[in-house]
C-alpha cells in the first residue's frame, strides 16, 4: 500500500512538498535532499556511519554558545563558507557591471569566521585597541571611497582581530570582555586610523568535533595571521573582509580557504620614534595601509 | 599567491586531504564536500540564507538532551535515515543471496526513530507492558525463525511504542521513567507473547526546529501507529523494524518513509473474555501476530 523501494525514497520525500507556500524554500529543500539522498547513495553510509554523523552533528551544536560558533567552523574549515562568500560576490559583480560598473573594483570580500561580536566600542580615529595584549604595535590607515573614488565619509569599520599570539578576546575567558575589537568612522576625507597589534597565525578551535575531523581528514588547523573587518555605510553595499599579513605562514593553505590575493597587505617595520600620527612609539611598530572601495546600494 | 576563485574551491578543499590515512573517512570526506559544494552552487545559498543554515543547526543541536534526538528527527523527516536503512538492507540481502540465501525471506527493517532507550527492563513472556497506559490492550504473539524456519530459542526482542495517544514515556516528564518498552526473549520453540497497547498515529516531536521545517514545507508530521523491536540472538544478524498497525492512518505518508508492506499487520479485535494465553479481560482487547526471520550471521 505504501511500499517505498530505496530508488524511490528520494522523489517520496520531494512529492510530500506540494503544499509548500514558500518557492524559494521549496527550491532549497528540493535541491537539499536531493544532493544529500545522492551522497548517502555514492558511498553508501553504514548505519554504524549514520549514527556517527548524527552524534558528531549533535556535539558540534552542544560545542556553540555565545562565544563559539562549531558550526560556522563546519561550514568555514568545509570551503563552504568561501565558496558562499565568493558566489554572492560574483553574483553582486555581474549586478554592478550590468548596472554600468565603477571606475575601480571594489573590495574582495572573505569569510566573516565564528569571532564576530555585535556591539563593540565606538572609538575615535586614532585610538589603540591592542593596549596591554600581547603583540607588537601596529598602525592602520588608508581611506574609504566608492568604486568612483569618491571619499565615504562616517563610513563604519567594525574591526575585530585576535592578539599578537592568535587569541580572540571571545577566547580569553569569561572576564576578558571585548578586546582588538571596535568601531570606527571615517573623517569627512574618508581616511580612517587606528593602532592595534599585528595579527599572527594561529589555529582555529580545534578542541571540538571540527578539529578532530580535521585530524582525521590529515589538515594543519592554521589560518594566516588577518584582521578582520565589516565595512558599511548608508547608500553603499557593506563588505565583510580581512587585510592579511604578507608575510605570514599559511597563506597558500589557509584552514577556511579565505586568501584573496588583494587583500593581502605588507606591514612595514620602524624603529621606535615618532609615528605618523605624531605617537611617540618607544618600541619598532609596524605599519599597514589599505584604501576600501564599496560599490553603491542597489 | 594563493588566490582561489569560485570555480577552484571545491578541489582546494579536497586537495587537503593529502594527509588523510583513513582511506574510507577520505571517500566519504570527498562526497560529502563534493555534494554539499554542489548544492550551494546548485541554488546560490545567500549569505542570510546560510546564516539561517547555521543557526537552524545549532538550534536543532541545542534541542538534543537524553530523551529528545533532533538531529535522527532531521535526518528520518528528510527520507535520510531509511535510505541508509533501505540501502544497507539491499546490500545484506546481496551478500545473503551470494552466500547461498535462505528458503524464506528475512523480517524487513525500518528506521530506529528517536525514542530508542537502551537498557529497558527484561520482562518475562506474557507480561504487559501497558498496564495503566492510556490505549487499549494489544496481546502480541508470533515466532522468531531463521530464513530455513529453524526456530531461534532466547531470542531478545527489544520492544517500545507510545501509548494509545500517541506519546512515549521520554515525552511524559522526567518522573515517568521507562514505560511501554521492554526486553522479551523466546522460550525453546522461538515463541514470544507479551501484552501492550495497541499502538496510534501521532505527530513526531514538532515544538521544535524540524517541525519548522515541516511546517514550512507544508508537511504534516504524522506517523502511522507502530510498535518498534530490535530483533537479536547470537549467530543471527540483529533486525530494527516496526510492525504497523494495519488500519491505522497515515500509512500511505508517514513523516519518516518507514513504512514497508511486509511489517503491515492487521489488529483484530476481540469481545472481553478469556485471551489466548489465558488472561481474562472484561473489556475488548486486540490482538496481533508476526513471525521475525532472521539471517544468519556472517
Amino acid at each position: 500500500m505504501a511500499q517505498l523501494e530505496a530508488e524511490d525514497i528520494t522523489q517520496a520525500v520531494l512529492d510530500r512538498m506540494t503544499d509548500c507556500q514558500d518557492a524559494r524554500f521549496k527550491q532549497v529543500m528540493t535541491a537539499l535532499v536531493k544532493h544529500a539522498h545522492a551522497f548517502i547513495r555514492e558511498v553508501e553510509i553504514s548505519e554504524e556511519e549514520w549514527i556517527n554523523a548524527i552524534m558528531f552533528l549533535t556535539a558540534t551544536g552542544k560545542m556553540c554558545d555565545d562565544k563559539r560558533q562549531e558550526f560556522i567552523l563546519l561550514s568555514d574549515t568545509l570551503g563552504i563558507s568561501m565558496l558562499v562568500v565568493a558566489l554572492n560576490q560574483i553574483k553582486a559583480a555581474k549586478a554592478f557591471a550590468s548596472s554600468g560598473g565603477g571606475a575601480q573594483t571594489p573590495t574582495e570580500a572573505t569569510v566573516q569566521g565564528p569571532f564576530y561580536w555585535e556591539g563593540s566600542p565606538e572609538l575615535p580615529l586614532g585610538a589603540d585597541i591592542g593596549t596591554d595584549m600581547p603583540g607588537e604595535p601596529a598602525y592602520y590607515h588608508g581611506r574609504v571611497t566608492d568604486t568612483e573614488g569618491q571619499p565615504i565619509a562616517n563610513c563604519c569599520l567594525d574591526v575585530w582581530s585576535g592578539d599578537g599570539e592568535g587569541v580572540y578576546d571571545m577566547q580569553m575567558g569569561d572576564d576578558a570582555g571585548m578586546r582588538l575589537r571596535a568601531r570606527f568612522h571615517t573623517d569627512a576625507q574618508g581616511n580612517y586610523r587606528f593602532w592595534s597589534i599585528k595579527p599572527t597565525y594561529y589555529p582555529v578551535p580545534d578542541d571540538g568535533p571540527v578539529g578532530q575531523m580535521l585530524r582525521r581528514m590529515g589538515r594543519h588547523p592554521n589560518r594566516p595571521g588577518h584582521i578582520h573587518m565589516k565595512v558599511y555605510a548608508p547608500g553603499h553595499q557593506s563588505v565583510t573582509t580581512h587585510l592579511f599579513v604578507a608575510d605570514s605562514p599559511f597563506l597558500d593553505s589557509d584552514a577556511v580557504f579565505g586568501v584573496r590575493n588583494s587583500l593581502i597587505v605588507p606591514f612595514t617595520q620602524h624603529a621606535p620614534g615618532k609615528a605618523p600620527d605624531g605617537r611617540v612609539m618607544d618600541a619598532p611598530y609596524h605599519s599597514a595601509t589599505y584604501d576600501f572601495r564599496l560599490v553603491p546600494a542597489a
